[in-house]
């Protein structure tokens, strides 16, 4: 089974987060399967100094970044195609937020950047699973109407995605949501507070669940 | 068990190898161990395009790069003392040799970052385990004298661990020497062609051993 993962960057604050990513590929190769990062290539919102969790006076591209993770192969998302895929997954961090969306700037009025929603939407059409760990089940709300979905317990977040017209579930560690209309499956991670060993059950749930 | 885990920046061919560095701390949580992510506060040696290859015309700071991979609570190295934890263990990458060390500049002439140095004839003085994943035996090899370790197979690398006074002992995949006169553990991770699930293994293995 081939999945393409999405990636923000790389560092929770200003892209994607470090352990769900590679737990994310370590679940998938564990499993069997194979994957092929990507992102897209444009600048991030911002730059944050992870120690002070101030803005730094710099810019990176996203799928510059992303490549730190993937070890130097990450495609453009410009290039993704549903059809050589079969599975999309999104791990987390707030990159997720503010590069493949503005919705840590706008909430619920959010906009999503156009390659992530097509790439959603394309694989949907195909009935394809879809994961998303994280903060990343809110742009998945965003994109697909009406998507049942979970980023743990934050009332925040829940209402956020009430807003969008998505159904929100409650759940702990490791707790993978399915919903079976579009083939979607989420799961909270660092939405909760978590250590990296609940982010390792989650990955290896939510991908395994995807497998099925 | 209380880990010191040494970070040289985040992302293999100018930092902290990021799947080595995630599956270090989390084969020590899931063993029931805790740690601290220390790096030292100094300019990396460069910074490289991770798509390309090639240099790009800005500075980064290894500490502050390590940040992202332990989600910001990363310790300035000058700060580590011997005496506050059981054991200290190095990921790999290429910061390794690059900004913990000259190695990837000058060979086995290299000269050890001092405060990486102290860290770790400390550690040895006290008799405390010590790690090294991937490419990071090489400069254990460097400041303990007459060191046994162990980075896969790579003619090149083993040359250089001779010359600098080292024994190496040729490995596969997850397996891991130990050098009883310094209870040193070696491992060699991506330093072979290896997958993710090779990284786990070798890194549970590794922090396992150490706890034992």
């Amino acid at each position: 089974m081939k999945f393409a993962v999405i990636l923000s960057g790389s560092g929770v604050f200003d892209g994607a987060e470090i352990h769900e990513a590679t737990m994310t590929l370590y679940a998938i190769a564990k499993n069997g399967g194979t994957y092929q990062v990507f992102a897209p290539s444009i600048e991030q919102a911002h730059v944050i100094n992870h120690i002070t969790g101030e803005k730094m006076q710099e810019t990176r591209n996203v799928l510059v970044e992303s490549a730190r993770i993937a070890r130097g192969k990450a495609n453009d998302l410009s290039e993704f195609k549903a059809d050589n895929y079969d599975a999309l997954i999104f791990p987390g961090g707030f990159g997720v937020a503010k590069n493949l969306s503005d919705f840590a700037f706008k909430g619920p009025a959010c906009e999503i950047n156009s390659e992530v929603e097509n790439a959603v939407k394309a694989m949907a059409e195909q009935n394809k699973p879809i994961g998303a760990l994280c903060i990343a089940p809110v742009i998945i709300a965003k994109i697909l109407d009406k998507a049942e979905v979970t980023i743990g317990t934050e009332p925040q977040m829940v209402s956020a995605i009430e807003k969008m017209g998505g159904t929100h579930k409650e759940t702990t560690h490791g707790e993978v949501i399915k919903d079976e209309k579009y083939n979607l499956y989420t799961t909270p991670c660092y939405m909760l507070d978590a250590t990296i060993v609940d982010i390792a059950d989650g990955a290896m749930n939510i991908v395994k669940a995807m497998m099925e």
